[in-house]
């Protein structure tokens, strides 16, 4: 590893979970400096100089990818501009990591897959970062293993604690939806633990239950679906806002011969608590809580195969299918009727 | 109650379950005799006498039904069977358990329906014993006090071990297929939950993971649903015949302050065990180990309501209403379209 | 069965635990008939009648013993009485189930034992109810097959919930002390588990953390202890009165090849309760509610075993032996030395 | 923080644990700079070199604190080491961690205690690692915070996982035994989560389940103890070398309105497999994974208390309380009676 050259990277975007990736980037991956930064806010990159000493701060994308000899940009940008900015990075020779979802769009998913195409060498990974976290690598390892048979069925949530403020719904309009917001997690990983089947038939439902103001928007603060794929596997899925208890992703692969659950009670660490109520333990509160090693996982993943020019087992292609069963999903859920694909 | 009169009951069908519910009536079951048995096979009838030392022995209904002084009867037959001999006791003057379902045949229940009206002084229940089960009850109470807040939503599963052997699919022709024959009891706890809000639209899917004789019949191993329902709750199901490590039946409602999970990891006992595999429990093997304490709450609570002259709060229009949204699981199965209700 | 004789059974005592034995003799225990109850209280006389419809009521117990016909008693009295009121029903002529502990006294125990070695046709058995719990009896059979090695350790509980109130301080004079009261069960299944290894030495500690007035007595309201086996083996055990959560006796017994854990998390039901506090379970809030099954596994047990001529797995040995060690652990906890026994 | 100068630390001692601190140092901790290392065995060096790329590599002790600029110690070396370096790493003006234990001989700890207090400016910390785990930090807040009332009862236990090969039997020799070597942790905990009450009487047991060449020096691979305080707080402990599922350390905190439990089946990630034998879960197979996470807070949070000129918590006296206990329960392992403190 000594032997090899660090690999500079430039990030896009320093909100809460841009801020994570720089600190990974800055301290903890093997292989990467962070060396440059780019927000068109004022306080982020205040914050990059006084946290993490960044010298190198653009407000401008385009100044970021002129930076010299940078090698890999991190985007974590409204999802709106990730088509662009990854075609852009891509026409500068840049390797690049793009938060999820790859676009809420179709086409514009399918123009970012094209350009990639035309840069073989260069590396575009989008952040499904469930699939770096320890127990769902194990999880994946045990079924490639035949440990569960065949499987043949996923249920998969993503549900966040209730925030009584409703922060989020401020973001809806963009956000594309309950499912492509949160499902597309559990829609990679349905299909990254069945074996990346073709889909073939999706429905979906929700419902409004706290959050109100989601009925201008057109969305649902609960929303469940069933998504069919050709060879007869199956996958359920759950997103909620509205969780009681915490921030609780779960997975559920069930196989001919063994059933794997990730993630079910989302334990917030090793204490029990015996009193008047019960034993209990509290539970993570946020995504950020439940996956924080996992950002660092996948960094690190990223740089490494970079490093030693390795494929990604993670690909455009996925993302590419994530979003277009996620938008399925919310097709169904407005028209009613099951969408075939 | 020692003032009372014991009650007469004969029970019809001694098969597996029918023998539980007769050991309950004769030996458990406060302020009921079992004084009369109908079984078609020699075999039933010849144990009815051994085990339990009754006497009044038929091979024919209506004879079971002309014995003198019979209070009630308790049907443990076939489910093609239900609506013509509720509707015979009911003319005879009998209250009348019933196993689940009610009928397979929407019709068939309007007709028991109609019949029982005519007979206001008589009882008729129908067998779903997941409402009597300790847990399922202390959940219902705890929604009641309103310590979940609001429920609106629903995931409930029946799902049955994996029998090699696939003895079940024998039967699976008159079934009624895996959503009347699993998920009703699902429906039922739904609509029971969330305080009988009127379906109004289903979707079902479904694979052969295992058994694929059920082709033939229309049937899968593994089936999943979605019902909505006019107040915008939504239910989830799921049914299976192939679980690797036992009978898991789960219920979980989640409402706008808290969530309640029944039955999630059907530990078969208190014990934990600790070796080279990791720490684990066993799990019950199947619906009769899983509820058996909830058979004899059933009947124990039948037997009482009679005695006592109270309402009961699990009703006709419950088991039609569980068969109708079974069919239309049904229907949306070999569809492939969503059923409206 | 239906070929034998039910066998007549007299109760003495009908306190909370006297009446759970006469409604489970009464009502669910095959083979046995409830005949005669027997209390210096003219309120539970007036119970066993209206409740259960006792006629021969006697506040004498020569006058119980002198019921026509009767086979067996069942003693639910106070501890000081249990020696000599076994040794009366020997001499007439009774089996005798006894509740625990046969005695405070070790004289008293071998006088019983003796007794009962000139009446070998007749069974006494102290009530270990323990023993009879479905999840000892499937940690025991694992460990009779050998499925953890060879057990070499025990750690037991017997940990009550605290009752502010504090009522049990009145009883605690008598009680023989935490030991003998609590831990004579957890010793009692330590050497069952063990195979009845002979116990060569014990030490106990103990603290008073709510009920002061225990200080009188010489009592403590958490006590722990450890004895060893001349085997190697070591038992370690742990009485409290003062749990918040519940009632929670566990026993952990380890093997060379593997651990088995009863009863850790006391849960009351199959519910989890997710809310703003966490993921949780309401306890069983007392040793009747753990064990109300076990209650009436062991009297059904018991009469099998007259009605069979079969030997007894539990002895009166094995009471003596727990008395004798339940007796060193009070010195050793006085003493502040270790006993040798 | 970026203001302050980072802190130049060497280590001595790079077997699997100093390796570990190490990599910590060098690519994790903030404000350190792992600049030396020392090691008497030239593949150690050879590995600080390669993996880390650190060019002052010494097999000289005092090498290594004549090293230009130094301002940190870590030594990860044999315990029979420990008070010589630490004395030596004070003379010479260092900031000294160690890993516990201080010493297995008390006048050796009281030796560098009365050395530590000649050089108020420097810092010594000893490395009781799980105080700085995550769930004990919490578990010490709870308590802090007055939720279980008032604390009286710890129990605690580490237990590692069975080695057949018996590795660290070679080593028994040296260790202190298993009490001094293993229970050391929970004596700590014990005392910090009690608020450090001063000890009054200790009684131990132990027996060899497995590994017979212990009995060539005395100790035993399952030992059990009781350690009594002056304010009637209790503690029990246990440690284990032989158990089947993997490492399990667990510290039970009673109080009097709740209890917490910490590590209660060490579930090494959030898989959870169902299958024939029913559901389970892995266990973290040993120390170094249970608390990876731990060491590194714990590195973090010295080198920050050095920087920031803040007291630590964790203090020689603590180190020196945890080995004087250690050492009575060793005593009273071997005379089988109560040691007095």
């Amino acid at each position: 590893m000594s032997a090899q050259r660090s690999l500079k990277v430039g990030i896009a975007g320093l909100g809460r979970l841009g801020r994570r990736h720089a600190e990974n980037l800055m301290r903890h991956v093997p292989g990467a400096i962070l060396v440059a930064a780019c927000s068109p806010l004022e306080s982020e990159l205040t914050w990059a100089k006084e946290a993490l000493g960044i010298d190198s701060l653009y407000s401008d994308y385009e100044a970021l990818l002129a930076h010299a000899g940078l090698d890999i940009v991190f985007l974590v940008t409204p999802t709106s501009l990730h088509p662009q900015q990854i075609i852009q990075a891509l026409r500068a020779g840049k390797h690049v990591f793009c938060e999820k979802p790859l676009s809420l769009d179709l086409e514009d998913c399918l123009r970012v897959n094209a350009e990639a195409a035309l840069h073989p060498h260069l590396k575009v990974m989008i952040g499904f970062v469930r699939r770096f976290d320890a127990s769902y690598q194990d999880a994946y390892r045990r079924i490639q293993s035949g440990s569960i048979g065949q499987p043949f069925m996923v249920y998969s949530q993503t549900c966040d604690q209730l925030d009584p403020d409703g922060f989020f719904v401020k973001f809806a309009p963009t956000s594309g939806g309950i499912f492509l917001d949160c499902s597309v997690h559990d829609i990679d990983l349905a299909r990254w633990m069945l074996g990346n089947p073709k889909p073939v038939r999706v429905f979906a439902s929700g419902t409004i239950a706290v959050h109100t103001a989601l009925v201008a928007c057109g969305d649902v603060d609960n929303g469940v679906a069933i998504c069919e794929f050709e060879n007869g596997c199956i996958a359920t899925f759950y997103a909620s806002r509205t969780m009681p208890h915490g921030h609780e992703t779960v997975t559920e692969i069930t196989g001919t011969a063994g059933r794997l659950t990730v993630g079910r009670n989302p334990r917030q660490n090793r204490v029990e608590i015996a009193d008047a109520s019960g034993i209990r333990n509290t539970c993570t509160p946020s995504f950020f809580d439940r996956f924080q090693d996992a950002f660092l996982t996948e960094a690190t993943y990223f740089i490494a195969a970079i490093q030693n020019r390795q494929p990604l087992s993670l690909t455009l292609d996925d993302a590419t299918e994530a979003t277009r069963i996620g938008i399925a999903l919310r097709e169904s859920l407005l028209s009613k009727l099951p969408v075939v694909l």
